[in-house]
């Protein structure tokens, strides 16, 4: 298969795509606590919330006009869909958006209102596979155009207008860090910089859990997994693109994978320490920077934040999981004696040690304690483990009897 | 008092700040639902996470050489803190800053890390008006500079910057609403607004719990609150500065108030919407035009987002009570006979409503019910209102016996 994707072409797509995109921010990051210097590329804050947006756009406005009559179809769980959706809109191209039932919703409801009145959504019992297999059935029948969401030189060339951003925006960068699921993010940023300024170096990361360009590389050839269940929706791909494996092969240097936990952690500390929301696939790059994954000491590395789609209770989730996790919460169990007094005692030696109570339950029913007694369990917020210890300390030093304690609250 | 504020030294500022603070990005917000054409300036963006950097580096960069050498002083319980430990760090000055022993914790240890070797922070028991005495007490032994967070000239002078790049960013807007607590934040942009591009409106947005700019307004004087009990301590101020109500009488032309529930889901709105992490001050503005205080239908308008150093405790509060305020999740108890394939029923009917199950719990110890059945209780995440009261109907024709139902989870 010949590459046949041109800087040409993507000069063009950058003006194409110019009143249509954002030209997303490069913030520097220097509270993350690595050892590069940090930047994100913010297209989370892109329309749409992702970067997919360029990518279907571009692909779209060079279909011919006979093309764009007969109508173009796309399957996607989310942000290939919302930049699809936006782009016909925009265009007046009708379209047909094939999304598994089990999309997120919030995500579902983004791509229906972005596409306005010549988008049609149809949800297909299943799972991404069925909707992918329902819409090549409805491309057959209509003849309408199928936009791949990432194996297509003009998607990619599209993407590739990344590239060329932060070539402006920072000029002496050394790495750039680029989220990959099936691949053509990664394969646009990937060419622009190894024509225009090869000693950058091009690093991928996937979700352990749905590493399928990590295995095909390995294996060199394309390598279709069994299950791609990583809550990074974004990346969750089993099959990459035979195009955007041989750019890869060709044009990255690495690629390197990343736990569920760690791409949680990398959420968390983007919204305490950097005030923007990721998703978990816009979020997997700085994971791999934040857990060491790559040799990139003291260089000037660009982590593409490549998407912002999370939905809120999965958000609320993670940070919930962030705060135990990092000794932000706990629960403590004290049995004390049922007088007057007991609370305030309580409650003044842990207002002392900085702890912020948050709830408090009183339970005098438990079998197991004296008549007399009861159980007094209080949730607290903290600063660290550290600050736990010492309430805990505190408390039994004061002579009060702490039963149980345990983070979280 | 005379308004000894200039054109010229505002400009000065520009480039004095133009290689310490970031020029932060305008973004459109076209998806916040609201009828004006809102973009967002993104100061929750900016280095230290919020604009206070801007006015303090501009007011400590023009200290006399002595002054500098006799160190500078502040009190704050965050943001104002953080932005004089970081300049007072760059221009390697000696600096004390007084901070209250119940600031966010996550702000005493940002202002820590930032400030590096040449800044102490003391935290003063009490209130911020104690940490404010303590403060003046400590300058009047050491004679060091107290730099005061907004009712000085060259701090108003700095803030008024991003007035500037406003302009810049967007020539033909047609009004600025901003958050208020002392008010030098407004006097700055309306100052530079009203001499440059006067027919721009000028709004400003306080916490109805920290009104003081509003009701010193009403009375034509200062006025000093009892308390400032808003969750957005950004904007708890009980006292605004003189020269800055001044300049609010002269150059603004409303100041409106919003709520503690408006701020939190203008909040939570930035979050799912624009990907962006605000906190209550800096989410303040967004809430005013989401909640139709000001008369800005179809006009151009920017909302200054002040600042994102918002606790994730309280982000965490902020959005599981926006998830139950806004139906996106509820607990549903059902009375169960005790016999196989109940739960797979239930969950199935859920499944096809599109909810999401998160937690279940089986209980049959109820003396109120019949020793062959149980409780089951259920947790989901669903949609919106409308999906909750489907999926109960939904049981509830499938024979069912839907004892309660209650929003959250």
């Amino acid at each position: 298969m010949g590459d046949m994707i041109t800087l040409d072409k993507v000069y063009h797509a950058v003006d194409v795509l110019k009143d249509v995109a954002r030209r997303t921010d490069l913030i520097d990051a220097p509270n993350l606590g690595t050892d590069a210097q940090l930047y994100l590329k913010t297209e989370n804050l892109q329309l749409t919330g992702s970067f997919k947006l360029r990518g279907a756009y571009y692909k779209i406005s060079q279909l011919t006009d006979e093309q764009k009559k007969a109508g173009i179809i796309a399957c996607s769980a989310g942000n290939h869909a919302q930049g699809v959706a936006l782009a016909a809109a925009e265009m007046d191209i009708s379209c047909v958006i094939c999304m598994p039932d089990g999309a997120p919703i919030s995500k579902v409801e983004a791509t229906k209102k972005l596409g306005a009145d010549v988008v049609d959504v149809v949800l297909v019992p299943g799972t991404y596979d069925d909707a992918h297999a329902h819409a090549l059935a409805l491309q057959k029948e209509s003849g309408a155009t199928f936009i791949h969401p990432f194996n297509d030189d003009a998607v990619i060339e599209g993407q590739s207008t990344i590239g060329l951003e932060i070539l402006e925006q920072l000029a002496d960068l050394d790495a750039i860090v680029v989220p990959v699921g099936g691949g053509g993010l990664i394969a646009g940023i990937a060419y622009v910089m190894k024509h225009l300024k090869p000693d950058v170096k091009i690093y991928g990361v996937q979700a352990e859990k749905a590493s399928c360009m990590f295995e095909s590389l390995a294996c060199g050839e394309v390598v279709t997994l069994d299950t791609a269940a990583t809550f990074a929706d974004g990346i969750a791909v089993k099959t990459p693109g035979a195009k955007t494996l041989e750019m890869t092969q060709e044009y990255v240097d690495e690629i390197v994978t990343v736990s569920e936990d760690q791409i949680a952690a990398a959420i968390l500390a983007l919204v305490e320490k950097e005030k923007l929301i990721a998703e978990g696939a816009g979020a997997a790059s700085v994971a791999a920077v934040m857990f060491d994954k790559l040799p990139i000491k003291g260089k000037k590395v660009v982590c593409i934040v490549s998407g912002g789609n999370i939905d809120v209770n999965i958000l609320s989730r993670v940070i919930t999981r962030g705060l135990v996790t990092g000794g932000r919460n706990a629960t403590l169990q004290i049995a004390l004696e049922d007088k007057p007094g007991q609370l305030v005692g309580v409650s003044s030696i842990i207002s002392k040690c900085g702890g912020n109570v948050v709830n408090v339950r009183y339970s005098g029913s438990d079998p197991n304690i004296a008549i007399t007694s009861c159980y007094l369990t209080i949730g607290l917020e903290t600063r660290d483990f550290e600050q736990i210890e010492e309430i805990k300390e505190a408390l039994t030093s004061a002579g009060f009897h702490l039963v149980s304690a345990r983070n979280g609250t």
